[in-house]
């Protein structure tokens, strides 16, 4: 029997999870399964409602909390009408960020804590688990060239600044070391380079690839 | 040392929580001490915000454990922004509404389990608990007419019918039951008879009302 993968791609701001998975997803499209190419926080109607919501620099001092809860809201209505029916109907999903993004920036980052991240994650994703982390790691000095390069405004997150920054990075560095549902990847290469080292990578963890897992 | 007093009201819709809340708060400012009067879900320009999603008929399907979690991030925003500072500034707060009714419309309407629901509600609201909670019991059938009367169009939750308001009404009574920081108070009487009851045993409840609680 085997059922599409879910693919998540994670990383600081600048690492490129926008780039890489929307590469992914072309490619994808040409070699056969055609995929659903997804982001968080968003990904159906509603949850862009939210997103917008969070990432509205005028929102005032929104608690870390509220931001959280708000996220993992997101985070419930896009698994439950987009990825779970995308993946029962046979399609692959690439998710640009997902749960470990909260667990990363507001657990860490925000200094929440991550057990009370993880519980909030729970509840929001149930048994909807990716099949795959792929971690871009950047140095966050090369991250923020590339954010100031490919220019508009910074939202609230990324106004916070490089420490929280290297936070993140080192705890999405914790999730994906010696974890088999994490690839860790280099990110710091071209992009045509890091794509062809994620596609390889992909190739080997999953035999069937690039069409859908053996279980 | 003194504090001032967290007054929440809960009941169904139509039982009276808003006009019940308004008549105690006018009755506050009388007597003497400056209360806050404000609601749930909402009470802050974001937990409006956030409210509105929740409430709109035209969101479309909105998963039960999404809209747990709206409710929950509205909370902590609303707690953060309003409650814990007026509480601070010796002010004391009535809401209309507040972590009760998520436990009685999403965890036993809804379904979703009183467990999940008190999960998300303690992440919401930290320590901050109200110092009585006035439960305004009311048949299914007397709320539902009271709501026609009062006309203009019924949210998503009123639209669910009266098998889920039984289920709620059953809930806020088992909360209410046996509990010295809730009041359980008919609220089938005419309005300014319950407002007497409930003013009443206010002050049996509290030595000092109607001015603050002494710890």
């Amino acid at each position: 029997m085997t059922r599409p993968l879910f693919i998540v791609f994670e990383g600081i701001d600048g690492a490129g999870t926008t780039t890489q998975s929307q590469r992914l997803a072309k490619r994808l499209q040409q070699a056969g399964p055609e995929p659903v190419l997804t982001r968080e926080p968003g990904g159906t109607p509603l949850a862009e409602r939210i997103r917008n919501l969070v990432l509205d620099p005028d929102a005032g001092d929104v608690d870390h909390v509220t931001e959280l809860l708000l996220y993992a809201a997101s985070r419930r209505q896009h698994v439950t009408e987009l990825i779970n029916p995308s993946l029962a109907s046979g399609k692959p999903v690439i998710s640009d960020r997902y749960a470990a993004s909260t667990v990363a920036y507001q657990g860490v980052g925000r200094g929440l804590g991550i057990g009370m991240t993880q519980t909030v994650n729970n509840i929001a994703v149930g048994a909807t688990l990716p099949d795959i982390t792929i971690c871009l790691d950047l140095s966050v000095e090369i991250a923020s060239t590339r954010r100031l390069a490919r220019g508009g405004k910074e939202d609230r997150l990324e106004q916070a600044g490089p420490s929280l920054q290297q936070r993140v990075r080192d705890a999405f560095l914790a999730m994906a070391t010696d974890d088999d549902r994490w690839l860790l990847v280099d990110a710091s290469a071209d992009e045509l380079s890091v794509h062809e080292t994620i596609w390889s990578a992909l190739q080997i963890r999953f035999p069937a690839f690039p069409f859908t897992k053996t279980r």
